[in-house]
């Protein structure tokens, strides 16, 4: 083939390969999540990448359908690729919903494609990891919410973050008893953006965009001045919303499942009732979620939802309450890179075996048959090249060990046991299945 | 909203749901096949499913440029949906080569499309499990293949099954000693068919499509006459290739190949020396793999793959050699649904809470998240519903397990341990971590 012929080998913009250094950290956390998920009783489900475009348009709002990837297929129909994992649950939900039966409890983790703008560092390809509980109304599922929420941050590695706990009925009650209750979308968007802008500015936004008072405003705003302890901020709340019955509802909801998720082991640091947070528009009618880490604050919440009335309507006349979150995937990523907790390997295995004595290629695979069966990931390099460059490209992919056999060892029976990062080596017996290099290499390990 | 308004919630023809009872075995299998990839060092990658459409057109002939989802995208590109996981393979290694290095070891899990003729029975969007090892022509590397397919068999569940290995190399040099050199696309095209329309209807088509000669045709189809042990084959098929350097060197390869497969602990019976398999036309150069299940070989060869001279010269004028093989998903798991493999449960975890007081949530989340914490998947029903009710959904869900407790038994300090499937229960001590409970279920998952 002539170079002229040949083609450029590069990804669309706003697409990106995951080389395994990247790739890695994202299947652990995808891992971590299923098996939390799992824990409690969710199960996987998957759906199409493409749907029907009726299926998708007009779900997301008018954003959304413009960045929807879409085309006519071989069977001239019209067709959409997924934009979220809400819009195909519920779809999903409607058309198979006697066969899964109530409550229905899953997980989705898939990826989702959107035309966004680039410019705004966004992806047009990205993975959802959401978990629903859909078909009951009850607080418990709410409660059982912020817990998968906590266990999937500590199962991640991560120790000091904070659940933020509202209830927007809470909000409701409060915007009906000032009259406020016709404004209410455009009340929530400006309360929605406190952390961000500071209660003058949102006073302000409600004032010109929501058209309330001045004295309106300011009254929404007490929310934000509740300060203490969750149970110093719910008796703060209670005159707030006193004589409204959704708004007294809304703070029993509160105060029963910070008390459940107490009960059930979480620290009081870790969930915060933060009556501000609306979570957009009319979406959800209950519990809202957001998640964030205390060492930064900034990347903003990285695991967010809350209880929806009413999931598919759309596509079916049964009322299909629930709730769930979702857990941002790749804003967590990168906030784990710049805490360090992602180690910088391109290899999942642990052990690496140089193919340092040209004729001994079988003891070298039944070596690490051995070790394979313990749970080691091990690689045999597959050239008798020299043992510098060998040991260099396990360097280079991250290999904790290296197990180095050449003609003086296999006479004596033994392997020598290298820990790459100390540099350091001990040597050990190959007899009774390798049982001691695979202690030594344990002590590594563990180190 | 009113009915006719609806939306009716079908998937795309070709396209299909997958409900917890098939997602449930299909990400078990999808595990199972990642473990075993890790285990040899295999990394995990990820890459686009659009690409610029010229990466993907004429790669995989005239058929799949057919089948090809196609479109221009909102920045007016020609864009393509993934129709495979080795074009973009070749593609994202000539552009990141220098990065990842050589060898370069990896597996791709990944969903893939293709405008297919459903009738016959085909999906239009399926999932691929490659591995592969770029940048080596060290036989090493095609012996870890097959090891590796032996251990992925296995540890999915399977006691018998045959791994098939050829050369390529044994072909084209018996083809170019008949002369038959210049035709051996045709001439490979009929022998791979040997094993479904037998041998007399292959030399027919050789005659026909490919110009042999009957007795030029009746000389290739001597290599369908090997019979015997492995090691008698290769000593039927010397003769077969006496003076074709290529194909002596094949023989040698096949040779090797199996000593060090056996070596690693392999048994005879899973590996067949097999010089019918050709698969397919021109890409595969070397060493080739087919497995066939001993209990369902007419669904075919379950994970297929060999060796390759240059994977990427489309994109770079680097040689970027390589071997592989592709498990397959979706094949393989209707052959474990019809062996009986697969357990009809629509739940991940085992053990299942009856929310059977209504004044003891807190108890009862209590109990699940000291179960979690051993490992154990628990679902707490989120309603305080009739128990009856709450345990006929844990019977359709598949739970194993339910801990019922109510007044008495908090009293009593215990909970009732239902095996689910022997309809028989003991009483076990909530105390001391509820270490009684959690034995009692183990004693039952066990079972």
């Amino acid at each position: 083939m002539n170079a002229t012929a040949r083609i450029e080998p590069r990804t669309l913009k706003g697409f990106r390969d995951y080389l395994p250094e990247a790739m890695i950290p994202r299947e652990r956390l995808i891992d971590v999540a299923r098996r939390v998920y799992r824990s409690y009783g969710f199960s996987p489900i998957d759906t199409p990448a493409l749907e029907y475009l009726e299926v998708l348009t007009g779900k997301g709002g008018e954003e959304t359908d413009k960045q929807l990837y879409r085309f006519e297929d071989h069977g001239g129909r019209q067709v959409g690729m997924r934009f979220d994992l809400t819009v195909p649950l519920a779809r999903f939900v409607a058309q198979h919903i006697n066969e899964l039966g109530t409550p229905f409890k899953r997980y989705h983790i898939g990826t989702v494609w959107r035309g966004e703008n680039t410019q705004r560092g966004r992806y047009r390809e990205f993975t959802q990891c959401d978990f629903d509980t859909i078909g009951t109304l009850s607080p418990a599922a709410d409660i059982e919410t912020a817990l998968v929420i906590h266990d999937l941050l500590q199962a991640i590695g991560f120790a000091d973050f904070r659940i933020h706990i509202n209830n927007r009925m809470v909000l409701t009650g409060l915007l009906q008893k000032l009259g406020l209750a016709e404004q209410s979308t455009a009340v929530l968007r400006a309360l929605d953006k406190l952390h961000k802008i500071g209660p003058e500015a949102v006073a302000d936004e409600m004032v010109a965009a929501a058209g309330a008072t001045k004295e309106q405003a300011l009254q929404v705003l007490k929310l934000a001045e509740l300060s203490g302890t969750n149970d110093t901020k719910l008796r703060q709340l209670e005159p707030l919303v006193a004589g409204s019955e959704i708004g007294q509802a809304g703070v029993a909801r509160l105060s029963e499942m910070l008390a459940a998720v107490r009960a059930a082991g979480v620290t009081d640091k870790r969930l915060e009732l933060d009556v501000a947070i609306a979570r957009g528009l009319d979406y959800y009618t209950g519990t809202v979620f957001e998640t964030f880490l205390d060492a930064l604050p900034n990347i903003g919440s990285i695991c967010s939802g809350g209880r929806y009335d009413n999931l598919a309507e759309v596509y079916t006349s049964q009322q299909l309450p629930g709730i769930g979150a979702s857990l941002g995937l790749d804003r967590l990523l990168a906030a784990m890179e710049e805490l360090g907790m992602v180690p910088k390997v391109s290899t999942p295995a642990e052990v690496f075996i140089p193919y340092f004595d040209a004729g001994r290629l079988q003891d070298y695979l039944r070596l690490a048959a051995q070790l394979r069966a313990t749970g080691l990931g091990v690689e045999v390099f597959p050239e008798p090249k020299k043992l510098g460059q060998q040991l260099k490209y396990a360097d280079r992919r991250g290999f904790r060990v290296a197990l180095v056999a050449g003609e003086n060892e296999f006479a004596a029976g033994t392997v020598q046991v290298k820990n790459l990062a100390a540099a350091s080596s001990v040597t050990a017996s190959l007899t009774d299945g390798a049982a001691a290099v695979i202690t030594a290499i344990r002590e590594v390990l563990a180190k």
